[in-house]
């Protein structure tokens, strides 16, 4: 049984931000576990199988893959962006802790170009000091802890990212974070919207916390939040070395 | 003319980790720009001038960088990790500020694998919920000001990401920051120090803070300390995505 399993990050969706590592890893891959439009970036191969599958069953997806590799598949579980941030490479460990037998599997995690990251760099340098990652879905936890840890973030001056913002099925929560954000930041503070980076449909934005509004995010925009001394330098904004 | 600047990020060390599109970068630029190490990784041709140069020194080398693109070169300067991490996006662009003459350049940031997230590919998923990322250098701010984020970070319950823990000019920083977590977070809180990643000389270790010492640390290792749900699976180290 000469089976594996690589947790993968395709990054934020141009081949050339695919890591030499990845690509390899896919190239010698007999099966590509995964989410459906990430399984629809790997160009098909006659002894490649497929495995697109549907949003929020993360669980069983990883199940799936690691019974593969048991079996003694060579099989990539992809992400977008990096798997180990608000992706598949946490629910992978969730289910192999479940299941002791599988812990011996060769098991190893590829990092990837995650989305807060290649958004930065197309802005300029936003995140150029302590910054944070703020998952802002609430499938997987409270509205209030979420609120919590912006509230704990904006007040100690973190530059921050926005995953998740807003989906249609909790339209209210962002808005919630915004406010609040203009409450503790004020209104002169720098976010910038950044959607599906690196893509035909990428569209940067960057405007002050007083004119920000929800429907300037969707689920396919990284936020990203400047801290006090975030500020604009040409068609850039970016975030100084020093602070304090 | 047609000189450009390119910002890019070498990623952690091994060139399985540098993207294609900074290895296209490098191969059309006529210099390359960076920090003595960083510059050593960069493969030498006839046609292309390096210039290494030391530590503490980024607002020149930054200067140097775009004054050479002004004058008609194509320049990339290389970071390790990510160039808008903790690195030299941040003092390019303040260089920027300065020279308002400069602003119409052909200036672009290349994202690169950031060491944290290297780091925690190989730990597990450590960083798989909201995470925080602090420099822990006072060289640009006070370490009063490091302090209150590791606290707000600690009490909001983030996972951690810091950068450049220790050095010798202060050693006595990193004991501090690690008696604040103890406080916070209890003994049992796990702690990762991922040094030298991707590399020969990687070293990758987890333990409870209880037995977390200074030395742990260098200026080559990142530090990962996870949230209070973070656990161990088999070798690994791993954030569940549900919290709170």
């Amino acid at each position: 049984m000469s089976g594996w399993l690589c947790i993968a990050g395709l990054g934020p969706g141009d081949t050339d931000l695919v890591t030499p590592e990845v690509t390899r890893a896919l190239g010698s891959a007999t099966d590509v576990v995964g989410y459906i439009p990430y399984v629809a970036r790997i160009t098909p191969r006659q002894d490649l199988t497929l495995h697109p599958s549907d949003n929020r069953v993360e669980m069983d997806r990883a199940r799936a893959a690691l019974a593969m590799a048991a079996d003694g598949c060579r099989v990539v579980v992809v992400s977008s962006g990096d798997p180990g941030v608000f992706a598949m490479a946490s629910a992978v460990f969730e289910a192999l802790e479940a299941m002791p037998a599988w812990q011996g599997l060769d098991i190893r995690v590829l990092p990837g170009i995650t989305a807060m990251l290649a958004a930065a760099a197309r802005a300029g340098a936003p995140l150029g000091h302590d910054f944070c990652a703020i998952n802002l879905s609430d499938n997987l936890k409270p509205a209030s802890l979420i609120e919590a840890r912006v509230r704990a973030a904006a007040e100690a001056d973190f530059a921050m990212a926005f995953y998740n913002p807003r989906s249609n099925s909790r339209p209210d929560t962002f808005g919630r974070i915004l406010a609040l954000l203009l409450q503790i930041c004020g209104p002169r503070r720098l976010i910038t919207f950044a959607r599906a980076v690196s893509t035909p449909a990428e569209q940067i934005r960057t405007v002050a916390l007083a004119e920000a509004t929800p429907e300037m995010a969707d689920m396919r925009t990284v936020v990203l939040v400047g801290n006090a001394a975030t500020r604009r330098v040409g068609r850039f904004v970016y975030t100084p070395r020093s602070a304090g």
